[in-house]
């Protein structure tokens, strides 16, 4: 979806749609500066072009200098997720601080073919559902449901009140294989470099890790998750 | 490791050593043509410059043109890998036509992990373990065992020879659930869109697959490879 003016670009940038980059005429002057401010705030990237780049990609004829890019993708909301729950109970996974799209479309990806209810992003620094996580996701971000909240704390308070076991995927307590995974789950996966965040990380019943065997101390993040999503898909269908 | 000259880099093009990329005159006549040949064919990237860049790049003053950039990676071999047996026995995972740097960089960094006795790699048709996959592996490539081999089948018929059941992780017969994962054991995953060669697969003992649960049809290469380890770490560590 294409969004071309600076008042039109200023109120798509109030709404919580996803937005992919704005393209904006170099040297230009005026509220095309504000624009940019507000892009730079939302981290959202701002491409700076010639004026007949402009013309040539504008749909209208009136883009006055300044064009937005943005995503249809439809999210659900937490009430979707929760109401997907499925015969083994509900199993939903909460991306905290996933900012990098080749992770997130990775998740999504784990996610759907694990079967997962719904997936979880906050609104605020984290990558959105953008067309590069569409196509990394290999589709399968048409075929999950993904909400993004304004607070994962809360969502995490929600879940526990709605009788989920909440878990921290991070070097921990327990291994994922001596916990009981059945029953209404949610899972919490933090970003490759900060993992889940300390906060969030107490309000959840427990964290859970991967045995690791060798001197690289990591998995990466979707891939830790696929792991972790399986041994609960083996639990939950007494695979 | 950066070889300079037109002879130099003739003689590196004839070895297994895996070369970056070649730097290379622009225009420039002669030997060169041949060089680029044989680059193209090896599956070698070559980049066009001008003089003044290769004569900066240039450590010894004397590149006639070109200059290559190989990787100092050190493989092991077949053997290292039987040899390097655990307990639990024999441990192994075959790469066939894994032919993206991101998709080696993630295997490798699983089978570290998962402590995996080494990989084996094809010498054609794969990608090799150069600096982006070092890299993107997250260092786990330094750390774990890696062999190039001639022939992949003729590597099947030997691990079987040693005692090993070979899977090909593929939409087949069993699910990995349902498998005896312990014991000498050889895993062979396939490319993003090829999968395991046909002759290849019909070499291995059984095709084992991960359940999809979801509408897109299948896990990235190294987050499927991820679970089929893990699953096997559990039986054979009885987690």
């Amino acid at each position: 979806m294409q969004t071309e003016g600076r008042n039109a670009v200023l109120e798509l940038l109030k709404t919580d749609k996803t937005i992919d980059k704005i393209m904006m005429e170099q040297g230009a002057q005026g509220s095309l500066g504000r624009i940019f401010a507000e892009a730079r705030q939302k981290g959202v990237r701002v491409q700076f072009v010639k004026r007949d780049v402009l013309d040539k990609t504008s749909e209208t004829g009136r883009h006055q200098g300044v064009i937005a890019f943005a995503t249809d993708y439809e999210y659900s909301d937490l009430d979707d997720i929760i109401a997907n729950k499925g015969k083994s109970g509900g199993f939903v996974v909460l991306c905290d601080s996933i900012e990098d799209v080749h992770n997130l479309g990775s998740i999504l990806r784990v996610c759907e073919c694990a079967g997962v209810d719904g997936v979880v992003i906050p609104k605020a620094g984290s990558a959105a559902v953008n067309e590069s996580v569409v196509r990394i996701s290999a589709g399968a971000a048409e075929h999950v449901k993904v909400a993004k909240v304004s607070s994962l704390n809360k969502t995490i308070e929600r879940l526990k009140k709605e009788g989920y076991w909440v878990y921290a995927l991070e070097a921990g307590e327990k291994s994922i294989y001596e916990a009981d995974l059945t029953g209404n789950l949610a899972l919490v996966v933090g970003g490759e470099d900060s993992g889940v965040h300390r906060l969030t990380r107490e309000l959840c019943d427990g964290t859970l890790s991967l045995p690791l065997f060798g001197k690289v101390n990591s998995l990466n993040a979707s891939v830790a998750l696929g792991i972790a999503c399986y041994e609960a898909v083996r639990k939950r269908e007494g695979l």
